[in-house]
């Protein structure tokens, strides 16, 4: 397979399953394209160098992270639902990985945060896009819900980071006992960050 | 210096202070040995090997960070108010890191749980029971919190839990960012996750 742009597919995925289970750090060069079966020429040719590499796996992650996000957040359900959907989906992509995986592998932008962001520059730069990113979404929804009255929460932006840290550590615990009901507490979390209505005042499915 | 008790001292020293910096998996052997000031010899002499030593790191750091935790929330003050010294004096932790090293190097199981906990099962283990005597301690003063009418929170482990969660969230993001103001959300996300007063009306300094 020569200098086509399904070699750089296949690097691209590779790295994104290796870095999924090891790390960056762990990682060479010369491991990835023996994963993905292309040469070392065909690596230079695509990426400049691993950093470089590492931030392309960053921008394809995100772009399909950030449309099923867009799909529950932008959503028709009322505001707070569509937060609920958003730990139900992240829940299940987590089980999803376990099952395929045999652990929990947790959050690529979270997990390379704690190993890299004092590291490379460049990538500090782009995860902070990323969460900002992924605050931005939630603190619009966060607003739909505070103007409905929904919530007493009053810094939308406050709120959202909160919600978005709570996520963020609780994947962590997620992967750390590789045990995916770590999530459960998600929703009642968000609830009380957002000093919002109690579960059970939302009706389940709706 | 030979294969003295100072010895290993050096080694655990040079090898926190460079895992705190770069993670684990990019470090070697010869680099923490150079850092040292020690032999090759005398490393292999004290430990089996890096995870051996990663682990030896870590009881260092938890004895320390536990000796703090203990006696900020074996306290006197009222419970809640406990709470609001740790992130306080997390806060200052992580200030002060950031002064020497000129990046927030947040928490070091945090970091390596992110980085480690899918590749060494007993780094992974060591991992849990440091964050499982993290939510003990915080869940003892949830317990006493709940006794005294402070909070309404029900189930004492689940909002330890989600209290933990939530600072590792939060100093993820101040590691993300660099910065420690990330952390001044958490007195206010542990009062609503615990169902507790609002902040104002608790007496600042009290």
């Amino acid at each position: 397979m020569g200098r086509t742009s399904e070699a750089r597919e296949k690097i691209l995925a590779a790295a994104q399953s290796l870095i999924e289970l090891r790390g960056y750090s762990a990682l060479g060069v010369a491991e990835i394209c023996k994963a993905a079966g292309v040469p070392k020429g065909s690596f230079y040719y695509f990426f400049e160098s691993k950093e470089t590499l590492a931030l392309a796996v960053i921008d394809e992650q995100w772009a399909a992270q950030e449309r099923d996000w867009a799909r529950v957040l932008r959503g028709d359900a009322e505001p707070l639902l569509r937060l609920r959907q958003l730990f139900e989906e992240t829940e299940h992509a987590q089980r999803s990985g376990q099952r395929s995986c045999g652990t929990v592998s947790g959050c690529m932008f979270g997990n390379l945060t704690l190993e890299l962001s004092n590291q490379t520059e460049p990538i500090r730069i782009r995860l902070q896009q990323v969460f900002d990113a992924q605050v931005d979404m939630v603190e619009s929804v966060v607003g739909e819900a505070r103007e409905r009255g929904d919530i007493t929460a009053t810094d939308d932006r406050e709120a959202a980071r909160s919600v978005v840290a709570q996520l963020e550590g609780q994947v962590l615990f997620a992967k750390l006992y590789n045990n995916t009901r770590r999530l459960d507490a998600l929703w009642a979390n968000c609830l009380a960050l957002l000093g919002a209505r109690a579960p059970q005042d939302v009706p389940v499915g709706a």
